[in-house]
């Protein structure tokens, strides 16, 4: 559930499928959103998302042992039901890999996603087996449970703040790293262990997702896969607001920091454009900030930082430095450069 | 939810991951039938199933149009829910084409499913889109309601008879013919459309398997996805008892028969193993027969034929012939013969 840049005519297909969707029986939010809302028989809501991780698109093999893998395929699920402040129930997992692939390594995948099921209380309770001509091949479906009203992105409005949680750029500095041949000079064995750590093995916002939905005062929550500058126009678009975003705000850890200087990157554009981070973005009324961060702290440890606001306007992001100049940020989150993308 | 032929240590990973799946709060039915059956909080029961399809070793792109593509990723998950006399619901959709699909090819993709999907209420809630840096892969999740207690494969007794609905080998006799560069000769014109439009679009049995599963009597079910053979030891096994074939009461249609003179292929070996029929295949109370037969006829129009009855003894399946004589039949469905498959 969590669409790359759309073309012209891709973002027609969407339309159209979404329309479908939204005249469907039983189909609370379709297609949209982090995760479709069902209505189950009984009354109750249910959440479903579903990703797709393709070797060389979404991981490199060289690096990504078969346990990442699979911890990272189950995670990006979690995140999509984290978003919306659901809980995680069942997984459906469908593996494709080529002839070469060894019982350990199919094992060590299914070790990768129990390590996270198991923090998450998630059942692996079907799934699928093929052989693949060329790499890896995941699909995750993730069923979970909304135990409140689930927050979409469409809910944000002018005057809103917007706050995220824990800090960005962390993934896609870990990937920078592992893409390299050699580890960068002068950066420590901790920096490259948390940035690394971050890009294979991300940590879903679980907890955080159900303690902000469950406060009170969140209007819209999304979680940040394709990078920050592109969920917010998501948030932007749907909940027919503008948002602006102070960099000078960007939480951004030291490690992220120290990679980025060793490698000559620039870390401010890993938060903004890096994806991957899985922290949560959200917006909340002004009055409700204070109590959200303390709160939030309190119950999970978790850091929330306050990054600009919604406004009125056409909806869109705008990046502003610390004299209110509008700064243009790169796109959001590409896949490896040799792009091998649709879009 | 079709696993292949399993290795023995894949055998062992599945019933540890059954295992698991067995102990996990709201699983009714994991790992090991057609679909898992979770509890859902309201208290209704929930049918999920998933399946990967992948370009060269499920589909050839060659005579497989996108809108096929489609139509029989959505038939193989309706089958499953089919086969548990349940009620398919809501979809999620996963597709990665290479960068050289074009947008109508994925919109026909899309028609595809709606057109199968229409058919059975079926609607597309979510999902996902990446690149592919070879061929198309399309994993489908479908949810559905069970209506009643849900039709396992583990419910079969010594003294049941066997059936199935419809005919088989029709779409390895459609395969045999796509996969030859010329049409073969003497054979009708009719014929090669329903051998061929078997293939590419199989008709999942869902009123077959409601109307079934509430009429009483049927002990187990199952679809029949990795061919009779296959799919009758999986019932077989799960259930503890012995299956008998008469090879002599095999329904196979004129249309399979004539294609396999011409082309020189056995049509009972396509019966047994050929595979993707998406047939039900069922056990039921000797006494219930008749009434199963006539009542299916008249509700829905599609023949159901006894083929045989469970015996008590070690799990497995024997094929006799018209003297009573044990007779090897191939193995089950094989993807393409150029070996692709894992296992």
């Amino acid at each position: 559930m969590t669409p790359r840049e759309p073309r012209l005519t891709e973002l027609a297909l969407i339309r159209a499928l979404r329309e479908r969707a939204r005249q469907a029986p039983g189909v609370r939010v379709g297609i949209g959103d982090d995760c479709a809302v069902l209505e189950a028989p009984g009354g109750s809501l249910l959440l479903a998302t579903t990703d797709l991780l393709i070797e060389d698109v979404h991981f490199r093999r060289r690096y990504a042992e078969p346990a990442d893998i699979g911890w990272k395929a189950l995670a990006v699920n979690v995140s999509d039901i984290a978003s919306m402040g659901g809980r995680p129930r069942w997984a459906l997992i469908a593996l494709a890999c080529p002839a070469s692939t060894t019982m350990d390594e199919v094992e060590a995948f299914y070790e990768g996603i129990h390590a996270l099921g198991d923090e998450h209380d998630v059942s692996v309770v079907g799934g699928d087996t093929s052989a693949s001509p060329s790499g890896w091949v995941v699909n995750i479906t993730l069923l979970g449970e909304a135990t409140g009203a689930p927050i979409l992105r469409s809910g944000a409005r002018a005057g809103d703040m917007i706050a995220v949680t824990g800090d960005l750029g962390r993934s896609a500095a870990g990937l920078a790293v592992l893409e390299r041949r050699e580890a960068p000079a002068r950066v420590s064995a901790e920096a490259l262990a948390i940035v690394t750590a971050a890009h294979l093995r991300p940590r879903p916002r679980v907890k955080e997702g159900r303690w902000l939905a469950a406060a009170g005062g969140v209007t819209a929550m999304i979680d940040l896969s394709d990078g920050l500058a592109t969920d917010l126009r998501h948030v932007a678009e749907e909940s027919r607001a503008a948002a602006r975003v102070d960099l000078g705000r960007l939480p951004i850890g030291a490690a992220t920091r120290d990679v980025a200087v060793a490698t000559k990157h620039d870390a401010v554009g890993w938060a903004t454009g890096g994806g991957e981070d899985y922290e949560l973005l959200l917006t909340c009324e002004p009055s409700a900030f204070e109590r959200l961060r303390n709160g939030l702290g309190s119950a999970t440890g978790t850091t929330l930082t306050a990054i600009g606001a919604m406004e009125p306007g056409a909806a869109g992001v705008t990046f502003v430095d610390a004299d209110g100049h509008a700064v243009a940020v790169g796109p959001g989150f590409e896949h490896f450069a040799s792009g091998a993308r649709r879009e």
